[in-house]
């Protein structure tokens, strides 16, 4: 419930925890409930008189609501700092910003590290099985919460990108933009296969203890140090491993033993050992599930099309990376093509990058300027100054 | 030293296990020496009279020397054999098929398995980190054994294909032809990662000891089948997967739980699972370090040309598959430009399969084709009957 002050000096950032009481419970795909709900998010910006320049930012499997200031954990920036600020494309002059932890994550929201109220100890795998349909209510309840009756855009890439899918199919009158950005609307048997790899990994870790490890003080770090080092090869592509580390190696000459002796070796060893001192395994595990589980046109008779059927007042962005192998442009292409279906508008463009899918991360100048195009766009036609 | 009789009735099988003497050890490349040490190999066919007919194939990582009768483990039939047999594209009624399991294996050849005379335990860790270029050696040692001095074809998918590759770098005037079939020159850094996640994993299971588990009668059995699923995917292409999987459901609904929802998940547990039963631990780590290291160039002055310079008598067949993303098609063209600078007469083609990298053991017709095609004309122009 702590309110933060401004973190950056140049942003107005705001947020906190929301805590929804036992009587507001959050209602699950799986028909469970969950209460009491808490959704821990961070504001940047200022939301205008009329309440109509709020942004809604989702964000991906392992990321959160930090997106423009310090994680406080690690104390690195905002995973979206070059992208969320004064004159950035997502310009806190001008938009309100509001990024909530997922509901199943670990940074504040509900989640499986949370205490079960029936039992006074964490939840574990007493954890309700979520969606990313629970992820998006959670978000909506907030957004009620907050007062903003209409959001200007609802924008996330890989896991946020399918959340603002979500957003458009159960929430069509609540946005009048939607950015999705290196996403699909639904997991390929490949994305399933690679999460069950991390989901194995942790479970096989004997500290995991049935996911009751935060009961006994122990935590499964190494299965899910294995759990991330798997997963960050799918975010990279293989171009850009050959361009940032080939063979090179970490030492003059082979160590003829198991050291790391490539750099990539050694990279993502750091990938894997870093990632375990500020994620939780149970987290992982639910949330990688809720992307296995999304598939948005099977809630809608096994038609995309008909999932944003009532969405055709909002105009929507869709930006792929070509060398992206998680989530090619082919799956892109089939969400534009259901937009267009549906009788939506949507611009769609492929941006030619060798950086796979963490691209919607990184230096992109052309994600820069479409982002801020079609947001400048929308806001214009809008009359928001 | 068991020489074993015929498995399959149609085929004449022989085979055993060759055992060196300490006074002929195994001269590594790390400077280190293997002694005693075993190969154990398999034959098909007969050898005619002029010792001319013989055909060497080298096996893939997780593969070893029963290539066209019956695993000894599982039962199974051999990985090769709609390949390896009479009237097939490696047709033993004209052909002596040898196929030895590499050194550092775990199918009879010498490795960290094996009883360390300086112990009287299992090598475990103990055991050298080994080359590709030392799988050859002790390969050619075998061959010279047989009182084979030159070989008709050495032959090899994936890890063999490297072997076949080293083989003509090393041994240029001991075979009058080379089939590398889904393979390259070297590891790429994607290929180093995903290897690296596999140790990781095996490495992270307390049942490993440091290496020494065999002498504590445990297994790291979780690792190492964590290590198959995440290799298990990279042998596979996305739309094999897509093909195969999709997002089938194993039962009617989701189970809202961990269990395998998705028969892609199923499936990989199932390759793990069963993948523990047939291979050892320890042979995994020190065969992808083998599979890492491995850089044909690197030993010539950083010149693949150079590798193959003194191999412009033997014939090449340079095979790879559209879909194969673990050594794309791009990477047999260097091998092929490399091969043609060189002054080699190299014959390439990509086969369009949607299979992936395991196209190689599958039915490929046109792999089988280009195969016997291949064949056929190098025996033929060597007046093989």
């Amino acid at each position: 419930m702590t309110a933060q002050g401004p973190i950056a000096a140049e942003i107005e950032s705001g947020g906190g925890a929301w805590r929804f009481p036992a009587n507001q419970p959050l209602r699950l795909d799986s028909g469970a409930t969950l209460a009491p709900l808490e959704v821990a998010y961070k504001t940047y910006g200022r939301l205008n008189e009329s309440r109509s320049n709020a942004v809604l930012i989702c964000h991906a499997l392992t990321l959160d609501q930090h997106v423009a200031s310090a994680h406080p954990t690690t104390g690195k920036p905002g995973w979206w700092a070059r992208t969320v600020g004064p004159g950035l494309p997502l310009d806190t002059n001008r938009y309100f910003i509001i990024c909530a932890n997922v509901v199943g994550g670990c940074m504040g929201s509900t989640g499986p590290a949370s205490t079960d109220p029936a039992t006074g100890q964490p939840y574990g795998l007493g954890f309700p099985v979520i969606t990313i349909g629970d992820m998006v209510r959670a978000q909506a309840m907030l957004i009620e919460a907050l007062g903003i009756e209409t959001l200007f855009a609802v924008v996330g890439g890989s896991m946020g990108g399918m959340q603002a899918l979500q957003w458009a199919a159960d929430y069509p009158k609540r946005m009048q933009s939607v950015v999705c950005i290196a996403a699909a609307a639904r997991h390929s048997a490949q994305n399933i296969a690679f999460h069950e790899v991390g989901r194995q990994a942790i479970m096989a870790d004997p500290n995991w203890r049935g996911g009751a490890y935060l009961a006994e003080s122990v935590r499964p770090e190494k299965g899910l140090a294995v759990a991330r080092m798997a997963a960050h090869i799918t975010y990279l592509s293989e171009a850009a491993l050959q361009r940032k580390f080939g063979r090179e190696l970490q030492r003059d000459g082979l160590s003829w033993g198991f050291d790391a002796d490539f750099q990539v070796e050694s990279y993502l060893r750091h990938q894997g050992a870093s990632f375990v001192d500020r994620f939780d395994a149970n987290s992982y595990l639910y949330i990688t599930r809720a992307m296995d589980y999304f598939d948005l046109a099977a809630n809608h008779g096994g038609s995309l099309t008909e999932a944003f059927r009532k969405a055709r007042a909002v105009k929507f962005c869709v930006l792929s990376f070509s060398s992206d192998w998680l989530y090619p442009t082919a799956e892109s292409r089939d969400v534009v093509r259901a937009l267009n279906a549906a009788g939506c508008r949507a611009s769609f463009a492929e941006i030619v990058s060798d950086k796979g899918h963490d691209a919607f991360l990184l230096d992109e100048p052309q994600l820069d300027q479409t982002l801020r195009g079609f947001l400048e766009a929308q806001a214009s036609a809008r009359g928001l100054k």
